[in-house]
């Protein structure tokens, strides 16, 4: 299989399960966000906000109201009982967030915020910085402090959460999923 | 701003407006197929399937199909007009598609959908294949053909059709659009 520095990248990405502390560079941080911006989109209509967020308290708020959103809502009550029972960290203590919030009028939208945290991912990875991709916290902005979340992150107007890229530096690495190549299917 | 060659990628990766005939070699379109398959997904699901198209007829016919479906959709209709006035190539002359159906009984999935597009385009680029992703041949799957392209192009049960990404070696180069840093908002 053909291999280069950004095949490898892709290849090594991995989702992290646990950061330390530690706030990565914020030179690094930037040319992630760039590389963000740099996505591309449904005719160019950039339907996002890249939303770095390093804001500890507000980390841990969002944290706190999404667990606490889980609880009421059925589908997420098994994960609330894992969450509760092992202590385990929603946020898996990572310092920095990329919150992605779209615009809910663009029908690509969705689209949209899935290739830019993939850009996120994939420039973070190349500067070995760890990520995560979540949806999770979807929930925080389904309550009544939704309204507060999106004036803390400056959300534009009918702009909704759509995806998180959690960022840091891995406290464990973990092997990255084993590629599926059945899902591959030529037709020539 | 920091540079390495992934970054380097990122930034000049750009959705490419015309396609030569000729078909990138086999073990790029591989190596493309494999980035995609390694990327992250909502629960690790892979709620997508990565179809190769290589079959020049199909590739025609979906275009023809999307023309006239285009026709026929009031919101498509200024898009039609320019097509039909220009005598545009809906698919850029492109001589390879990934089609990427995706599992629609999964919330995640447009989401992940747009994350495996990225993920192909990224690897393509750093093989110095072109690339650009569409969404406009959606409607080739919303008339009475939908059926048979689901069929040619061998979507799982209850899949539809999500985003694909044209490949090939550009006829032109473009440059890549100017990133607007302006849509990075730091809540630090």
């Amino acid at each position: 299989m053909m291999i280069n520095e950004t095949l490898k990248v892709l290849e090594e990405r991995f989702s992290c399960g646990a950061f330390t502390d530690e706030l990565p560079e914020k030179e690094k941080i930037e040319a992630i966000a760039k590389a963000a911006v740099e996505s591309p989109s449904g005719t160019n209509a950039q339907p996002w906000r890249i939303t770095v967020v390093t804001d500890k308290d507000l980390l841990s708020e969002m944290e706190n109201e999404t667990i606490r959103m889980m609880s009421q809502i059925p589908a997420y009550k098994g994960f609330y009982d894992v969450v509760i029972s092992t202590g385990m960290k929603l946020f898996y203590n990572a310092p920095c967030m990329i919150v992605l919030p779209y615009d809910a009028q663009d029908p690509y939208a969705k689209f949209d915020c899935g290739i830019a945290s993939q850009s996120i991912a994939v420039a973070a990875q190349s500067l070995r910085v760890a990520s995560h991709i979540i949806a999770i916290n979807e929930v925080a902005f389904m309550g009544e402090k939704a309204a507060y979340f999106k004036e803390k992150l400056q959300f534009p107007e009918n702009y909704e959460f759509g995806l998180a890229v959690l960022l840091g530096n891995a406290a464990a690495t973990k092997a990255p999923h084993q590629p599926d190549l059945e899902k591959i299917i030529y037709v020539g």
